[in-house]
């Protein structure tokens, strides 16, 4: 089996030169007569350029096949390979990886997995963010999940920016929340989720991960990006850590934002979160706060959900876009707001009904309008947000 | 102490609305009167604005003040808050950030440390790269090793694509140069070093640099940007880890090549490798074979030695751009080459031996010319390279 990979190069580069040297630079590079009793050896280690292609921009893609005995079966060495060295040799961007299917891992848990812990089947899941990020007390998180949960919620997250901090350390902030989700539990019968933010050096990391499951954490969230793929990979297969991984994309306009440089918000928060044992990843709504191209939005939600990993639009998400979002992902998704929920006129609570009611109308093949719908907590969040067009 | 970060943002951008947008949004984030009783908390987590300023070509360069009560004195936890959520958000580039001195780790061994090992501390240290990358034996390996130790090089390091492969596993070739290293140790009394590359999903990678080095390893190698700057936190810090790390940048220029999105080469070469417990850090030289802006490698050399890390230019070095490298480094410097020796027309010995002629010359004062010189390794390595001018 072998990988490819897709270089899209700015007008003006010599594409065709450029992809030789990948091939060559990227893999076993060049050799000499002293060599020559490991010619086969070193021959089934270069990479082959497959094919070049001039776009009617006159930038190029080219595509370039490597062999999978170059790298290690995760994604820390695939970047390695693809693009380590050559990342610095000028304008290139990395559009596509195409990895064999048993290429790294999949979720322990997945879509189907997530559905089966909330026992929720037939609709989009809801998940909210503990805002303000910084600043509140553990029992100020555990206020607003009872507040949430007792609204319906099925999912929540502390906000990325809340690591271990002094005055509301991690397990402080799982203890006063287990309490919440075990009385949520005992009284409707219901699960909730809360992503616990995971943070530290990998070694603290990997073993926290493990204390705050064994604690009673149902769900973590990584900052893949910032903490390391190498990271996911080993929480992924952590025999201790069988809950769902929420997977967050700070950081990924560092590496994705530059139309010349870097790789493509797809193949980050797509093909690769979905390679090394994400369960669900987010990642920036066209429709949301952040720019994003829908085009490359509809990649990510297709290359997750090929392996089972749940798609999390985020950002500026509100009730107003859930027809949209319905429209764009029919079920098989989580629907993430941080303000979209929390700040609602009427409090945390009123941000999740109005989701809920946003759900009910189009189950019911209503479409509405901010003035022809009933008082309540859609209408208000309608009236201010507003409703996507 | 507060932690101080430069953005840098295009012409047409306003910078000054954008700032407030950082120090709001990737710290507290905003709340409403529910929150009125945690005033003091949330504003104690608030970023500054600390100053704006437009330059001559119409982009702006801003500067946000960081409470470092938000982060967890580690560079990953730094980045989720300096350019998390916000590097999605449009054209930005993190120029500078500045930390107190205490932030993070300091180097276990450095550039001081690496010298005692050596037993060197007149001269620039000369490296070699294992080359072709992919494709030899523990033995040719060994067999290279042995050449050129006993030619005087001093460090030696894997390729960074040479991971942890059937056929040639790392502890394979470990054991094959330890031997070689035992010997030179032996009968010159000589230490040279070799950075085995480390790899893997992070808690096998750290187990296995432990490993390593109670197998004899005498230095590390890691592509600190593709495993995760959590993995080198955690290297660093290990207690049986007392060997000196060298951080390969591999996949930098994704996250640095652009002139409007992502960080500074000399933030995450620099700084942050610098703050993270990095003893050596390679990075491109201007005048090798990748494009490089000579200011931008000086602040990294200077933001690395400031910290007692050895700076480590790469790439393209070759015994023709010694006197060059000396005038711009002087004597704090480990140059490292991996054609630059392996493909000397006289095979690897003399590679090793063309650096150090090349610095015996210069020590005595002389400026040299390919076609003034004795017959010999120098003469013949600037035959194939040239000298720069």
């Amino acid at each position: 089996m072998t990988i490819e990979v897709d270089y899209r190069f700015p007008p003006g580069i010599d594409a065709e030169k450029q992809a030789k040297v990948i091939a060559i630079g990227q893999t076993a590079g060049t050799w000499d007569a002293r060599f020559a009793h490991r010619e086969q050896a070193l021959r089934s280690h270069l990479g082959e350029v497959v094919k070049g292609l001039t776009q009617p921009d006159g930038s190029s893609i080219v595509t370039i096949r490597f062999p999978e005995a170059n790298v290690e079966n995760d994604v820390s060495s695939l970047l390695t390979m693809i693009f380590g060295k050559y990342s610095m040799a000028g304008p290139a961007k990395v559009i596509a990886v195409r990895l064999p299917e048993h290429y790294g891992r999949r979720p322990q848990v997945g879509m189907s997995g997530i559905r089966e812990r909330l026992g929720v089947f037939d609709r989009p899941l809801i998940m909210a963010i503990f805002k303000p990020a910084l600043g509140l007390s553990a029992d100020d998180h555990a206020a607003t999940l009872q507040e949430v949960s007792s609204a319906g919620l099925d999912i929540i997250k502390d906000d990325e920016i809340l690591g271990d901090l002094q005055g509301v350390p991690t397990l402080k902030r799982l203890e006063a929340c287990r309490q919440v989700l075990d009385e949520v539990k005992q009284q409707t019968g219901r699960t909730v989720l809360y992503a616990v933010n995971v943070t530290g050096a990998a070694d603290k990391l990997i073993e926290k991960a493990r204390l705050l499951v064994r604690q009673g954490a149902n769900a973590l969230l990584l900052n893949v990006l910032t903490y390391g793929f190498s990271v996911l990979d080993a929480l992924a297969a952590d025999p201790e850590i069988k809950v769902p991984i929420f997977a967050h994309p700070a950081f990924a306009g560092a590496l994705c934002g530059s139309p010349d440089y870097g790789m493509a918000y797809s193949v980050v928060l797509g093909t690769l979160m979905a390679h090394c044992g994400a369960d669900a990843v987010l990642y920036p709504a066209h429709y949301g706060s952040l720019p994003f191209d829908p085009a490359e939005e509809a990649r990510i939600r297709d290359n997750l959900r090929s392996r089972n990993v749940f798609p999390v639009p985020s950002a500026g998400i509100h009730p107003g876009i859930v027809p949209q979002a319905l429209a764009d992902y029919g079920q098989e998704v989580i629907l993430n707001a941080g303000t979209g929920i929390m700040d609602h006129p009427d409090g945390p609570a009123a941000g999740v009904q109005a989701f809920f009611e946003a759900l009910d109308w189009l189950k019911q093949g209503e479409s509405w309008e901010a003035e022809k719908l009933p008082v309540g907590p859609l209408r208000r969040a309608l009236e201010k947000w507003g409703k996507l067009k």
